[in-house]
């Protein structure tokens, strides 16, 4: 940049955020780029993320700490594709692969949809993690093959490259191991910097809440989506929100080549009722934001258009989508002791079960195993009978059943017929524009 | 030691405090050992630091924090000197010599004081910076030593151990960096940690409030005296705690060889009024909490026994009390420019000028200049005339007048006969116990 950057001091901006006060834009630009270039210390950043925590930021705050962010790296444009672009991005969940049936859903319409996603860590699953089950799939794509593969085919999954908000990289990693993660200032501008920079016309949030979710509250996840939608409104995106549900697991497949398989079964024009309902709410919303309102996605995934479009992304990313996805060695199912309705199944502690079993990773540099997660048989509201199947454990070594099983102890309950449904209420609870 | 120390995570127990909750004893004992070793890294108790900052700690939670600062290094004892000991501690003004006329004076009455110092940081100076313009006088002595002189002469004056509180070094330079220095669990823990370890049997503090001080405001001093009271007490250390005025400078000479030679004139039975105010109440103090209440502080001031005393432990240090102080190369005197009485004359830029000047230090290890200060000619209240002295500065080096008197600027106000003198009240302000 050429323009010069005042100089400040790092406690005074300490001081103002902890006593409550407002950091100004230059402020704000000074911060993130002296810290960005290590002048700015990670003790330093971590003091100022708690008091960030703690004392909120305002609105305008926010945006140029998004912007510093932004202009802390590299930018992308999509204009010379000649099409429009849309981007979803969720909060993450257990059970989360919409993105592998949305993608193709929204291409096929004649839409770019660039897809840059990450790993998975900690109990919710990463998009890279399950398309890696995939054989010959690759993530890791340079921004012309990117390109390329959207003018040809619309969409694209692949690893968000280094170059695009690098504050950002730093600033998670340290709230990670500085108990800040939650800051809704520090989530919104995580997730809004990359996106903005990534250089989409339109973005969709699917914004989850429950027990398996980032946050567990309803109101707070609307604050957040407010706050991003307000950000990408800023910025020029057209940017809206969907609130979704996740105090259940999502479909029946929680894992990586399970949840493949999951996705592949609803672009056939199958899949579990909640996986539909989401990917045809999200389609329809990003379908919407680039001037098709009226696109009948539920045709395009009864006639196998969407699903032509999934095998040329797969394809053109080295992929094989006819080939047979990984079994794992060892698998142990959970039947119902008694007869009766499940009526409870908590999305956490069957998310912190896959991962145990090997489906997740603790550490950024561990493997995942991919054919390790579970198989759910029932779902909330469906009745059972004792010594029926109610889920299936998978990984390649047996002994990690103790411990997913101890995750799993009062995750779920058989009540009685006519015995309220603990699922939260319905998955699509609120929309943000 | 030989106990074994429960496993926590850094993470846990930052959202612990995060969220408003309260740290267990094992816990807190686990954060400073694992900080001690590097386990918990900066930037973890960086933002641990400003969660107790704005968050809070309950007197157990202070209570275990400074207790696990204690346990991270060496303890002494004086109990084999056969004599009670007292220290006091100041949390730092402008112009605050008393520890030199006090300790000579306390110590005459046959009671130890163990007077572990440090040197100046930013506005507010050190005691060893002081004493250190006294030809030959050396801070640094073994604990034979000092234990020796302690016997002998009751007093002494010397840096403090490396070894006492460790942890609480690590953390004091951490919070100097991350805007967390005025939490008031961490300061009192800060303060107490490193005098219970070093063993004395009962301690006064000094807790200073107005512009010059630490903290402004009184209340919030109060609450910080009640804190390291309460320490103090629950330790088995006598403790009380005198609430003291710091919006005007403490006496006329604000530096080091200036302080001490007003402290020498204390000693003779002179000097300025509120010097002597505050050395007389302090040491009552000091001798009530080893069983002399009705010491006659006075008359060992008039008689010359405290002076007997102040030199003997001069020279056990090494230091010629009859040595000439040095004096600086330059000075330059302000006038008043009208008739009128000396209104309002603030502590803080008093002491900021006199750190330009070279009295104290930006970063630990510059040197400062001894003979560098501002001697003050009027105090609020005083009447003075057109072309009288107000004060003068003296430094070595002329080109430091300037941004001293830049420092100056509407510190002090000529007002007229009648007008209200700003100078926040009396000195003593309270006493906790």
């Amino acid at each position: 940049m050429s323009d010069a950057i005042e100089d400040f001091d790092a406690v005074d901006l300490i001081r103002i955020k902890r006593d409550r006060g407002e950091l100004t834009t230059p402020q704000i630009r000074w911060l993130i780029d002296a810290y960005t270039r290590g002048y700015v210390g990670d003790e330093q950043m971590a003091a100022m993320a708690m008091a960030i925590l703690l004392n909120g930021m305002e609105r305008r705050e926010i945006r140029d700490l998004t912007l510093a962010m932004i202009a802390s790296g590299e930018t992308m444009s999509f204009e010379g594709l000649g099409k429009p672009t849309v981007d979803k991005h969720s909060t993450g969940g257990v059970g989360d692969k919409i993105t592998l049936p949305l993608m193709p859903l929204v291409a096929c319409f004649g839409v770019a949809v660039p897809q840059l996603s990450g790993r998975g860590l900690g109990h919710t699953g990463g998009t890279l993690d399950k398309l890696e089950s995939i054989p010959g799939w690759r993530a890791d794509l340079t921004n012309e093959e990117m390109f390329e593969q959207m003018r040809a085919h619309g969409g694209v999954i692949c690893a968000a490259g280094s170059g695009l908000a690098p504050a950002d990289k730093r600033l998670y990693a340290l709230r990670d191991t500085t108990g800040t993660v939650e800051a809704i200032p520090l989530i919104a501008s995580s997730i809004m910097s990359k996106k903005i920079a990534e250089g989409t016309g339109a973005l969709v949030l699917d914004v989850k809440f429950g027990s398996g979710a980032f946050m567990q509250d309803i109101d707070r996840s609307r604050e957040l989506a407010q706050t991003m939608v307000d950000l990408g409104t800023d910025a020029g995106v057209r940017t809206t929100a969907l609130l979704t549900n996740m105090n259940v697991p999502l479909g029946h497949a929680i894992g990586n080549a399970n949840e493949v398989r999951e996705s592949v079964e609803v672009l056939a024009g199958g899949g579990p009722a909640d996986v539909v309902e989401l990917t045809l709410a999200l389609a329809r919303e990003m379908l919407a934001a680039v001037g098709q309102p009226d696109a009948d996605v539920e045709a395009a995934l009864a006639d196998g258009r969407a699903m032509d479009s999934w095998r040329a992304v797969i394809r053109a990313q080295g992929g094989d989508p006819d080939a047979a996805l990984l079994v794992a060695r060892e698998t142990h199912t959970v039947v119902a002791e008694r007869d009766g309705v499940l009526v409870e199944q908590r999305a956490l502690p069957f998310g912190i079960a896959a991962w145990r079993l090997g489906a997740g990773r603790a550490r950024k540099q561990d493997p995942v195993l991919h054919a390790a997660g579970i198989d759910l048989h029932a779902k909330p509201g469906d009745a059972v009978t004792a010594g029926s199947p109610l889920f299936t454990l998978s990984t390649d070594d047996a002994g990690r059943f103790d411990r997913a099983l101890d995750a799993l102890d009062g995750a779920y309950r058989i009540g009685d017929s006519g015995d309220p449904v603990l699922d939260g209420g319905p998955l699509l609870a609120g929309r943000i524009s």
